[in-house]
């Protein structure tokens, strides 16, 4: 029973007036908060900008000898995998480092998927009838676009605690050769906040698929970006497809825009040795190699793992105590209301907001109208305000509901 | 008549012994010279290497207050289209300012062909039973890769001395709607140094094709690469195509791998606003945007048009005396011999050698088997070494060619 429902019905009616007004003089306000975007703020930017003037003239070598200003290079500088294939928890030969986003390694790998087929493909995708992807929901968006762009069904996948409802993927992978792939972001999940299990890596590195080129496209976008002390933990799934005798089955992505700089990160992809050595072979007809200097202004800036780490904690410093007032006014606004539930993840950027059923979308909308679009970067005097907003409107709506409920 | 049909039978056999005397002079130099590649020089980076360093820890703001270290901004910033939008004599509006390399952009635009389509396509060419390109010949070979890698079957077309054969090309287009697009590299071409007339342009530009999607992929890479005062001219091929009615006809492309940084420049696009528009809709589910601080360095190290101009005369310092030395043997070996003719381009990055009929593979394995593989940036000294070497295996090569006609 939530608090609502405790109530008479003159008094909640009376409460409904109560959360009426005070959503008035939200409106009354008038804010312009647009927060629908995760877009690191100011003060992560500024971090990282030493990474603007780390070279000098005299600095382009990388330790092979390679002139990084010049052409060549396809998959990276050595040190340059050396530094980040730990993100991926992969052997330095088994990444490929990209431009500046990840959205383009996972798009491209996907169209290369339609026009040329992968390793293991009977055919090109593309000439197939139908292509499936299951997608556990809710996901991240630009996944689910990139899906909708090249004409893949989505199959939606419940969440669970510990990650996809895996008895539903086991099931569908086993009957459907059109099933050829799978989106996970397995860490601080976008947006649940969750990490997957050992159980559901597991799971999905040995379960049988019909198709013999199924895929995880496997975005750990928020590997190394911990909030607390007690940072969650994530099993190695390309060890743990390799041990299972599957081991082309996943590819990983993640990238440095949310470590270094946004707009001007690397990216990285991580896989099986026949994955690697097929896409290298596919990339020699797209580009004669990404931007090396920006790789090797990367290693010079954070020099090393714990260099990353160190980062990953002025991350947090920042990061945190917006997570904080968002868990805090959370707590003391709708706490004990059973109007309202809460992810309280471990690190990422997402916290997941659950309201009763049918409210979700009502509460987006008054907190539109009132001026507010729920993530571009808040100040925390910001967010502190468009929360309490947030928080009166899951009242409201939730009230709204049960006045309509009763009929009064 | 050639110098060697000119000789006596023991004429030419005390020359072909002579010539074979100087080349196992020439092997036991044992040279190794590998120059198939067209990368520029450590000194011609010299010129850009303070791109490395112009932005400082607080300069990442564009005109228009983007945070450059941030995400956002698809198709570049304000500053960078204006400062780059001549190269390809197009207005900013109509460009689009891609990552560090123009072949991405080219790729990248036939794969959205094969699986969408373009604006007037009734289907994604990947649907099509046959897709054809014209492919002028000689021509640039990661062009003909792309072709080859997306199942694009090539018609090779007939260069003359102002462009691909238009009466070729005008019959092939009006008749055969699975011709699609046709490549060009419309000055100072790769490799035969050419550039196309104003009536070439025009007859490109108002021909009438078959297919309702036909594009021109007009690769201007040496755009503005002159090495002497009287540069070729290139008619604006996007006005014309927009005069003679057919607006959506071209996109152009263009980088500054060969002005700035190879490895860490910037590419570029333009087309017409229905072409642009359509393919910003598109790279919306590839990318976030490109490296936009790598575009601010540009603008801040190159500052105007003129800024380039002038980098692009120091350029010429280097390359001209390497294109002297090279015409300069040619004109000394084999000047008025008849056995080797040769361009004398105003600018780009090519001189196109042609030897005899059946005589051009054979030149190039002696000149490999001396060891010189013939463009990785060689030295003065090398060049004239490597020119040496060729010129005397064309006389070589042509020799035994007479040799073996007189059955002696």
């Amino acid at each position: 029973m939530n608090q609502l429902e405790m109530l008479t019905n003159s008094e909640l009616q009376e409460h409904y007036s109560t959360l009426s007004h005070n959503y008035e003089k939200f409106q009354a306000q008038k804010l312009k908060l647009d927060m629908s975007r995760g877009k690191p703020c100011p003060a992560q930017l500024d971090l990282s900008t030493g990474l603007i003037d780390c070279l000098s003239q005299s600095d382009y070598k990388a330790l092979d000898g390679t002139d990084c200003r010049n052409y060549g290079g396809l998959d990276g500088i050595p040190e340059a995998k050396e530094l980040f294939a730990w993100i991926l928890e992969a052997r330095p030969q088994d990444i490929i480092i990209g431009g500046n986003s990840s959205l383009v390694l996972m798009h491209d790998l996907i169209a290369r998927a339609m026009l040329h087929g992968l390793p293991g493909s009977e055919m090109p995708w593309g000439k197939l009838e139908k292509v499936k992807f299951l997608c556990p929901s809710p996901g991240y968006d630009r996944h689910f676009a990139i899906c909708e762009y090249f004409g893949i069904e989505m199959i939606t996948i419940d969440y669970q605690e510990d990650g996809p409802n895996m008895a539903q993927v086991e099931q569908l992978v086993a009957a459907d050769s059109s099933i050829k792939g799978i989106w996970c972001v397995p860490k601080y999940s976008n947006p649940t906040g969750i990490t997957y299990s050992d159980a559901v890596v597991k799971r999905l590195a040995t379960m049988s698929t019909k198709a013999t080129d199924f895929r995880i496209f496997w975005d750990n976008a928020y590997a190394v970006h911990h909030l607390t002390s007690t940072p969650d933990r994530l099993l190695n799934i390309l060890e743990t497809c390799n041990n299972a005798g599957h081991p082309d089955r996943v590819f990983l992505f993640s990238s440095t825009s949310k470590i270094s700089l946004a707009g001007s990160g690397i990216a990285i992809l991580a896989s099986s040795e026949t994955n690697i050595t097929w896409l290298k072979k596919q990339m020699m007809f797209q580009t004669i190699g990404p931007d090396k200097l920006n790789q090797l202004r990367h290693v010079r800036f954070f020099r090393n793992q714990s260099g990353i780490e160190d980062h990953m904690r002025k991350q947090a410093a920042i990061i945190t105590p917006k997570f904080n007032v968002v868990l805090e006014i959370l707590e003391s606004k709708l706490g004990g209301k059973n109007l309202a539930s809460w992810s309280k993840p471990q690190g990422g950027y997402f916290i997941s907001l659950n309201t009763l059923p049918g409210c979700a979308q009502k509460v987006v909308s008054r907190a539109s109208a009132a001026g507010v679009v729920l993530t571009t970067f808040p100040s925390l005097a910001e967010l502190k305000l468009a929360m309490e907003l947030v928080a009166l409107c899951v009242e409201l709506v939730s009230a709204e509901q049960e006045v309509a409920k009763r009929n009064l």
